[in-house]
């Protein structure tokens, strides 16, 4: 990672039960999904496990530079995702942008 | 990372003023101190730089298991970073521990 390049990441909690088919769909549809957005580096799905906050997932994915990230957020299939099936299904989540500091 | 590894962040805001000498003094000693301890692996330090949450810096680290990340919530060189100088000089935080869902 350079110091133009951007880790995005995003820690959600979904409306459906945990473990169900619906959790499982979402999460790999967004696998699927965003990470063949060709902008899209190191595409990563986590569980959140700290007690200390709300959420129960991550994904998190890099992006080479600033220019890379707005074609993410303007890719059809990343506003699609955000439409029909974000809005829908989560619940609360908090967006972090991080830069390297080393 | 496998399966037993977390990686532990944890993004804040000081109550420094952005650019002051206490703000590099708080990062830099968090670096070293933080990094010292014998299971911290990859320890990194971020600009959090989303305007869609109030934190301002990351901590990240990874750890290779559970008894590894509580050795650390243990070690006095963690526990005295967070009575001495994180507790007074943190404005606000959120922690995060992620585990692989890959």
């Amino acid at each position: 990672m350079d110091n133009q390049s951007i880790i995005h990441s995003v820690i959600f909690k979904l409306k459906h039960e945990q473990g169900s088919i619906e959790e499982v769909r979402f999460i790999e549809d967004g696998r699927s999904i965003l990470s063949s957005i060709p902008v899209v580096q190191n595409f990563r799905v986590y569980q959140q496990v700290s007690p200390k906050n709300d959420f129960d997932f991550g994904f998190s994915m890099e992006f080479a530079n600033e220019n890379d990230y707005e074609a993410y957020n303007v890719h059809p299939l990343h506003e699609k995702f955000v439409n029909e099936r974000w809005i829908v299904e989560v619940d609360s989540f908090l967006e972090i942008d991080y830069r390297n500091k080393d």
